[in-house]
C-alpha cells in the first residue's frame, strides 16, 4: 500500500469522528501564518490552534514569495485575518545549498532549456531572512500598514518560538 | 493581548511538553503535500499524519503555482520525498470572487500603478481545478515521471478526502 493510501485510509477515520461541520469559512482568529514546509514543524499544535482558527500559507523556507503575498492579499481583503505571523526554523534545508547549483544540476538532467522557478529562495542568514520576509510583507502597498507582523525562527530541537526582532533587513537574500 | 501573543504563550506550553529533538530533515513519510490555506482543513490531523512526516506546502486555493513547483522539487530532490498529495476542498473561498474584481479594488485603493500578483488563480469548477494541478505537476520537466501525483477533494462539512481522478483537464482556469 502506498503511503497516500495509508493517509487515507487515516482520513477516513478522521471522518468518522469528525464534528466540525459548522466551522466559517473567515479564520476564527483573524489571524495568517507564512512558515516553511518543513515536517518537524506542526504549525497548529506548535501554536496552539484549532481546526478553524487560522491560515496556514507554507512554502519551501517560509519565504514571503509573491504566492504568499497573493494568499495573504486573499486571507486579509477577503476573509478579515488582521495579524501575520511569519515562522522559519532553525536547521532549515534552505541554509544547505545554493539555488544556482540545484538549477544547475536540474537543468543538467532535463532537456527543457529554462524552466520555472526562476530563484530557489535559498539562505544563509535565518535570522536576516526571517526580517526580509517581514519587510516585504510590510512593504508591500496591498497589505495595511496596521496590520500586526511578527517574525519567528521555530527551534526543532526544543519546540521554542523565537522571535526576530523587525529592525532593518540588509540586502538581498542569497539565490 | 494580541493573537499572536496568545500562541506565543501556547507555544510555551507546547514546547515544555516536547519530545521531537531527534526528528530528521528528511520527511519520514517521504511525502509532499500541496493544499489550500483555509483554516478548516488541519492537514497533519486530517491525513493522519504525525511531527516529521511530510512537507506540507498551502498557499490559497491549493494551487501549483510556479512557488509550489519551487517547494516541490526542492523536497523530492533534495530531501527524498517520491508521493505528493494535492487538496482542494469544498465552499473554498476561491470560488467566490473574480481575480479582476479583486485587483480592480485593489488598484483603487492605492497609489501603485501595477504591483504583483499578476493573477490571484481564483476558479469556478473545483473538480477541474484540482486536475488542473494535478497536470501542472506531471508536466513540469524536473519532476521524474515515476513520482506519484494525486488530488482530492475535503469535504469541510465532513472531514472527507474524495479523490479527483487525474483525467484530462481542459482549458485554463479563470482568473
Amino acid at each position: 500500500m502506498s503511503i497516500t493510501d495509508d493517509a487515507l485510509k487515516a482520513n477516513e477515520s478522521y471522518a468518522r469522528e469528525f464534528a466540525l461541520e459548522h466551522l466559517p469559512m473567515p479564520p476564527a482568529r483573524k489571524l495568517a501564518i507564512v512558515a516553511c514546509m518543513d515536517a518537524r514543524l506542526t504549525v497548529e499544535q506548535a501554536l496552539g490552534l484549532k481546526t478553524g482558527d487560522a491560515h496556514i500559507i507554507r512554502n519551501a523556507g517560509g519565504i514571503v514569495t509573491e504566492d504568499a503575498i497573493r494568499s495573504l492579499i486573499i486571507s486579509h481583503h477577503l476573509l478579515g485575518t488582521q495579524e501575520f505571523i511569519i515562522i522559519n526554523h532553525t536547521d532549515c534545508g534552505m541554509l544547505t545549498f545554493k539555488g544556482e547549483d540545484l538549477a544547475a544540476k536540474l537543468e543538467a538532467g532535463t532537456d527543457a532549456a529554462a524552466v520555472t522557478p526562476q530563484s530557489f529562495h535559498a539562505f544563509s542568514n535565518l535570522e536576516e531572512n526571517v526580517r526580509q520576509q517581514i519587510q516585504r510583507v510590510k512593504s508591500h502597498p496591498w497589505i495595511p500598514a496596521n496590520i500586526s507582523v511578527r517574525g519567528f525562527i521555530y527551534d526543532v530541537k526544543t519546540g521554542e518560538l523565537n522571535e526576530v526582532p523587525a529592525g532593518k533587513a540588509r540586502g538581498k537574500s542569497a539565490k
